[in-house]
């Protein structure tokens, strides 16, 4: 009997669903449904993802060939080889100026998956996680994937242009059934930065109810007005239900490499290495070399990078904020100008025709929820020669 | 308040539970559990993994070098960069004698992420997933991370000395929340392989009732009285509810890198881009452009692969079986020689003890399921002076 033969009979198979409800239902990241069929199309420039258009420096390039040439191609450990996770740690006591062990740290196969991971060890059916928005696809999807409900609470518009958070607002949507509340900051895609005050008073509140912060940290070196944006980790105390997620992907420019780490209670590193385990078993061997090399070596890149991203975002602040129909908030951190467009409702129809008609990949902003909706999201990790010339292709369209 | 303050004072923050109840009671891998702390340890013979002792081939590293110096170090596909699926559809058309399209493969970063985006995209709470073994207890975890419940049925001892499945028992084992029957053949940890008749009535009796048969196939290559095992792709439709996994990990020596894939019915292509988008999403850039030399160069290096393991498992059978305590049915494929050793009923604390007395490291049989104990696990995927060496440590403890 063939499989469709099987399934006509009406038998039993008739009646079973090809997948999980909540797979099925699953969001398309609206991002990926832009650019998946037009990555590397000539003629258009590509600043529809979260990614630089530089390669990854040099030094980090050649650690990770020292280590192919070493043999660094078996197992490691699930949490990461032993001196990522010391170099890491090291890294963070001198970020955040305080004490910081390798035991509250586990190394993941991208930032992404450390969200993954997260999800997987709070997130049961029903339960909910509570959200500043608007927020990357990617942060809501991984609790619906286990089954989980997300409940988006928006920045709002502030005077003078930016974006400010109604802490009240945020603790009005949590229930006994909240098991975190997730802000991302430096945030993508709005470039709003947290201030240290409102990270203080989220952190206590969740603390006296039992709510886990997780806080998505991975812009945190990318900050604009400030050396750094403020951290969780700066305030936190060892034991807090804090989970930080960082990614090499950004600081470093290393998001094809898939590398990125979790800090957490130390309490969570067994139930962290068996997730980890059942996920991928670790991150790619050599590429947890170069990790070493980057968190070691790259302060003096992550400077060029900032300096080179406010450049751009000054550009990007100036020319797209000149257009008549462009209202963009100026972002204090991250990589993306998040800007509204007067009179345009269908931002994925837009971000679409962008591309036939102008040759340049935004991101939609419905992507990042139902706030983001009548915005567009540029990403100006870019050359500043090419964002001009995007910024000149789109000018007929936005001015 | 502190955190610990505030959850003393036995207000809503002491109420919550830290973690998922399927995450706090999920299994160690009792592998992992001899293995981790021990990882380099000198003096010790480790055969404890799945893994050859001998390094990726040149000409694969070569490849990403290569593509590192090309700066293929950007996001990818979800599903991965075309010329690597077309590579493995070629590939896997070339091994089936079938038709393939790159439509019906996922690259996944390992064949560990493959089985958990699988458990993702079909168990859900409540469902159950029926699983020959003594299984690898990877695959039966991340059904148990995903709130299924997992049904083992035993391979049987064979009249003279092989494995045999009772494929009535198997099927008594499925219900109507039955949602998958997993078989990994060649078997690890049995090295039993699955027939060519077995897996067609296996196929036939799970499409009738609208079950998916889960193959995982990542040691097919790996067989040493066939040319390679037989496998779920050379019979099933191409809309069969079939997931087969694979891995570049043993085929190709290449355990550290992370890359395998997925082979579907191409309407569940969409699914899992979606699932990688939010797991990880996609495997390492430069890594996929080596898996394409893998697959398109390979042949040769599996060819002396399953001849040097075909006399190790020779050598393994004899030594270890002459011993008196031993009882080693042969192993067909895989790399693993799964013995009982008599008068032993706690593996893990044997396998401990054999690290500190014997310097040699196996895994526990308690590790692949209750049918697992009084067994041990040695993998002899490794040089054969090393294995040599090793069977001397044993024999003092076994004969």
């Amino acid at each position: 009997m063939s499989p469709r033969e099987a399934s006509a009979a009406g038998t039993e198979a008739a009646q079973r669903r090809l997948l999980r409800p909540e797979i099925e239902g699953l969001g398309e990241s609206l991002i990926r449904a832009v650019a998946e069929a037009n990555i590397g199309r000539a003629g258009v420039i590509p600043l529809w993802f979260g990614e630089p258009d530089t390669p990854t420096p040099d030094f980090i390039k050649q650690a990770a060939v020292r280590a192919l040439e070493a043999n660094h191609v078996f197992y490691t450990q699930n949490r990461g080889i032993p001196p990522l996770r010391e170099a890491i740690a090291g890294y963070a006591a001198r970020l955040h100026h305080r004490p910081m062990g390798a035991e509250r740290i586990t190394v993941t196969a991208s930032g992404m998956s450390a969200i993954m991971l997260t999800a997987q060890a709070i997130v049961a059916p029903g339960d909910n996680v509570v959200a500043v928005g608007p927020i990357w696809p990617n942060c809501v999807e991984t609790v619906h994937v286990m089954g989980g409900e997300t409940r988006i609470v928006a920045l709002e518009a502030a005077d003078g242009g930016g974006w400010r958070l109604d802490l009240d607002r945020l603790f009005d949507a949590c229930d006994e059934r909240t098991v975190a509340v997730m802000v991302n900051s430096p945030s993508n895609p709005t470039g709003w930065v947290m201030s240290a005050d409102d990270q203080r008073a989220l952190l206590e509140r969740c603390r006296q109810r039992g709510i886990y912060v997780v806080a998505d940290e991975v812009y945190v070196r990318l900050a604009f007005d400030l050396p750094r944006a403020p951290s969780f980790l700066d305030i936190a105390e060892p034991d807090d239900r804090l989970v930080a997620i960082n990614s090499f992907s950004k600081s470093w420019s290393m998001t094809g490499w898939r590398l990125g780490w979790l800090t957490h209670a130390a309490e969570l590193g067994e139930p962290f290495a068996k997730l980890n385990e059942y996920n991928l078993a670790s991150a790619t061997t050599f590429v947890q070399h170069a990790g070493i090399a980057a968190v070691e070596q790259g302060d003096g890149f992550i400077e060029s990078l900032v300096e080179r991203y406010r450049r751009n975002r000054d550009l990007v602040v100036q020319r797209l904020g000149a257009m008549r129909r462009v209202r963009l908030p100026r972002p204090d951190g991250a990589f993306y100008a998040f800007f509204a467009v007067e009179g345009m409702t269908d931002s994925l129809g837009f971000a679409r025709e962008l591309i036939e008609t102008a040759g340049v990949g935004l991101a939609p902003g419905r992507a990042f929820g139902e706030a983001g909706e009548g915005r567009l999201r540029l990403c100006f990790a870019a050359e500043p020669d090419t964002l001009s010339e995007a910024l000149d292709r789109l000018e007929p369209r936005l001015d």
